[in-house]
């Protein structure tokens, strides 16, 4: 048996090692688990219950149609169900997108150090991926058009806001964008993280417009990352067209349960915002403390600013990791001068705040033995 | 933004429409869900506590090396980890093989009726499906060699047992099938029900043949249809290139702990089997009972042979179907003589024993005047 042409020129990958690889490779676990962009406040405590409650019927089948989630999204947003997707998670809904209009030959403009599992489904299907740098840290809408206008992707990718670095675009940035993208390029707008955005950040919704597609999910405010549920608002042209490629029968019927009535709980979700928030404050604390620069941030992690290079940034990175603290950091230049933390809770944090000097300080002492 | 030109192909579709969707049309919920061949007794009890107990850590992503699990299932069947690969049920797994080596042009044969969300991805990578037919309401070993000989596929696809007739082959006649397919032919081995067969359907396991690779699953034996636990068993070149395209972070973290705990709990197991095989024998009885034939099954549902032609056996469906039993039937002649019924509850089963004679007899009526 043969691989496909295409496949014999991928690599074995996984994306990002996951914290349970690295506490088997120590052999130590974790104190603190704010590495990943979790939430670590958890799923509604009224979602815990639906999804504990669901776990008998665990051996139906989910709705393939994913109705009633599909449905309660729409009414949450006032547009149609047929503007919405329901998928396994953004990683899953972007990798159908991609099947869906990339293959060889086709162009897809991205930026550098943006998000690595969008760029593995491009090369996955064979997309030539161009990326263009950030601009002050930024995934940088102007950068996008004026490649985009060069060589006429398919697709243009723009997180916001964006991860690893927290920052946003305005939605009138990005509606400026919309009106600048050459005509066949599709813009896909990765939400993931907006919940946590100032409004000013949010593009006006209108899903009718055939030169967007959004992904929002449930992994993040919502704290069910490990449960696997996104979903893409976008006109109904590229919003039913998933049903060509998608795993029809894909979706956990306990995730299902639980998105259902996490959406139902804004309450909650008002909560969590505002707790993600002192803990992004309370981040950029322990960075002044330090003596170190911390960026703004629209999402539920901080990029505290090393101060040096990229190899001083990875030797933090390693210090926090041997004191049992699961961070990640950028990996493009320069950028990669971070170390991005994610809210942690109250527990997590106090930990940070604890061993962050003697980490600092171990660093810069390798450092300039280094250098 | 345009589609890709195998994607215009593509039909919007469901493989199958599920019980909520037709709950929904009907307006009435469903007396008895026996129609998806999902294990009506559930997951073990043990896996229900730990995947309630793991539910509250939703939040955390699963860990995308599916590590423990992996381990689990390779210690289970005395096999290295690297020759097991965990993913989203056998649907997930079996596109992500079907990805791997298909391409258009490419080959795949399969048999007139057996399950269709193979062909979904076989289609959907733009491979040529090339069917034969059953032999004696079984898809046949000696039919498939013999096409494959002649088309030389990537691919042959046999389940064992089959779906959705219960019939099957024996290990030694598989392993003949093995040695006389074509040396550029993959096997996809599909053992979805294999625990609830007769010991003599399986295929000696030897995961460094590469002739084959083996599908099972959490779903059926196991109960978690609904978790979406499935693996793949081969050689190592197989199973590690499923890294270059799977959706690494794919796995609902509360299924891979049920699946862990499922499989250490194989007293569970027995009993749910030995209750599966009583509900069988009790569906084959109200089948006689009502002077119906059924076929031997080494699955956990009954193909009832309706007795005349599939616009009979349709009647039946749509007769039992709005007297609340959700079935399904086979879709191609004349396999769709017979309806298939799923192993139920006691409950379940009292009541399809106590309609079935009123919807055979208005069947019979409504047929005799059509004809």
């Amino acid at each position: 048996m043969q691989f496909t042409g295409l496949m014999d020129t991928l690599p074995e990958t996984v994306p990002f090692v996951g914290p349970e690889a690295l506490e088997r490779t120590r052999g130590r676990l974790f104190k603190a688990r704010i590495g990943a962009n979790e939430n670590v406040f958890g799923p509604s405590p009224k979602a815990i219950e639906a999804m504990q409650k669901t776990v008998s019927e665990g051996w139906q089948y989910g709705d393939p149609e994913n109705h009633n989630l599909r449905h309660a999204i729409a009414d949450f947003y006032h547009i149609k169900p047929s503007n919405v997707m329901v998928g396994e998670g953004i990683d899953g809904l972007l990798g159908y997108l991609v099947r869906m209009v990339i293959e060889p030959g086709k162009k897809v403009v991205t930026s550098l150090g943006a998000y690595p599992t969008f760029n593995y489904h491009v090369v996955g299907y064979g997309g030539d991926l161009i990326t263009v740098p950030y601009v002050n840290d930024r995934e940088d809408p102007q950068s996008l058009v004026e490649m985009a206008h060069k060589v006429k992707p398919t697709l243009v990718y723009l997180a916001n806001p964006d991860n690893p670095m927290g920052t946003w675009s305005s939605g009138q940035e990005i509606a400026a964008m919309l009106d600048e993208l050459p005509k066949e390029t599709l813009l896909v707008l990765d939400e993931a993280y907006i919940e946590f955005a100032p409004s000013e950040a949010v593009l006006t919704l209108n899903v009718d417009d055939p030169r967007v597609v959004r992904f929002r999910t449930f992994s993040k405010a919502y704290g069910m990352a490990g449960m696997r549920v996104g979903y893409a608002l976008g006109e109904e042209r590229v919003i039913s067209a998933f049903n060509r490629v998608r795993n029809h029968f894909g979706m956990c019927r306990v995730s299902q349960a639980g998105a259902l009535t996490s959406l139902n709980d804004q309450e909650n979700l008002i909560q969590v915002v505002k707790m993600v928030g002192d803990a992004r404050d309370r981040i950029a604390d322990i960075a002044t403390t330090n003596g170190l620069h911390s960026l703004p941030s629209g999402a539920n992690f901080v990029a505290i600013d090393a101060g040096r290079d990229g190899d001083f940034a990875r030797i933090l990175l390693s210090e926090l990791v041997n004191r049992d603290i699961f961070v990640r950091m950028p990996f493009a230049v320069p950028q990669d001068r971070c170390i991005r933390i994610s809210a942690g809770t109250k527990t997590d944090l106090d930990y940070l705040e604890e061993v962050f000097p003697r980490a600092l300080e171990t660093s810069n002492h390798i450092y300039s033995e280094k250098n």
